[in-house]
């Protein structure tokens, strides 16, 4: 039923996105932004559960990023590579399909509202923890595997808020390998 | 207003937790963790909000010991020195105020339910935040203040999941230097 709208997603991520940036999250309503792109409020819901789904609509692609590349990185690479390789994965994808406007205009949303930050949160703990379990399905034991999980992610997490504002325009994966550099010099 | 129950917080605490384990977070009413603690429903909320508050009640204590510690932390300590001792400021008290039987119903009851998980991650990622702001304070610049914190957070939680079922019974404080150790193993 309804008929085909050529990429409503991206027009009701896109319109959102602009309607959450000029009047912020909570004062926009799934109808301005069902309006802002052209389309009905039904087709929105066939794409989206809420207008808090937009912001996340990208998950299962950022983690598959992630725990794919666990799943299926060289059986010679140490845990700390497998983990690095991933955060280079997700960070190269975000760089590519999104780009820095779009992930900067996102996370100024995010931070603004503490429902938005936790779901965040959850979305990248449990990342974390669907990559643990794949270095684990790789025969890397606890506490390496989490551990290494766990590092891998805070690198990124950092790596990300550092390319949000970064002057000098490094690349994600130049600093991932920064984040993941300071580890050694922390525990020197 | 009301009369003074003597330790009538510790009494909610142990009435919730023994009702939460018996029949299950959902199922219990703040009447009946009154009822079990042979108090009012007018007492509980003099003390706690919700029943999910009780599960939480020490979580002021237990940000102080970690964030206090990276405060407090003679100067001349690395960060990861000072996040160790954080972890290890935490688990002690956690050892010797609660105990493992406390600790170990207590975790049963959070991972049985998708909220309560949720509100336990945002914990700890909150104090980890607040360990990186304060070793800021202290002079440690980023990615390494980020680093070292979430290292400590990481390293305090894989400890604390090996410490609740441990057979070999260690310390909280030493599965934390394992757990620590391991990034240096994760590393090289």
């Amino acid at each position: 039923m309804g008929r085909w709208e050529p990429n409503a997603q991206g027009r009701l991520e896109k319109a959102a996105l602009e309607l959450f940036s000029e009047h912020g999250y909570e004062q926009t309503t799934v109808a301005e932004i069902a309006e802002r792109a052209g389309l009905t409020e039904r087709t929105f819901f066939r794409h989206y559960a809420d207008k808090r789904e937009v912001l996340f609509a990208g998950t299962p692609h950022f983690r598959e990023n992630f725990v794919g590349t666990v799943v299926s990185a060289p059986e010679l690479l140490t845990p700390l590579q497998v983990v690095r390789a991933a955060a280079e994965a997700a960070g190269a994808a975000l760089e590519e399909f999104r780009g820095r406007d779009f992930a900067r205009a996102r996370q100024r949303i995010i931070v603004a509202n503490p429902e938005l930050r936790e779901r965040e949160l959850i979305k990248l703990a449990d990342i974390a923890m669907g990559m643990a379990d794949a270095l684990r399905a790789r025969g890397v034991d606890d506490p390496d595997a989490t551990m290494a999980a766990e590092l891998g992610m805070a690198a990124f997490r950092v790596a990300f808020e550092r390319w949000l504002t970064d002057a000098a325009e490094r690349t994600l994966s130049e600093l991932i390998e920064e984040a993941l550099a300071s580890v050694s010099a922390v525990l020197g």
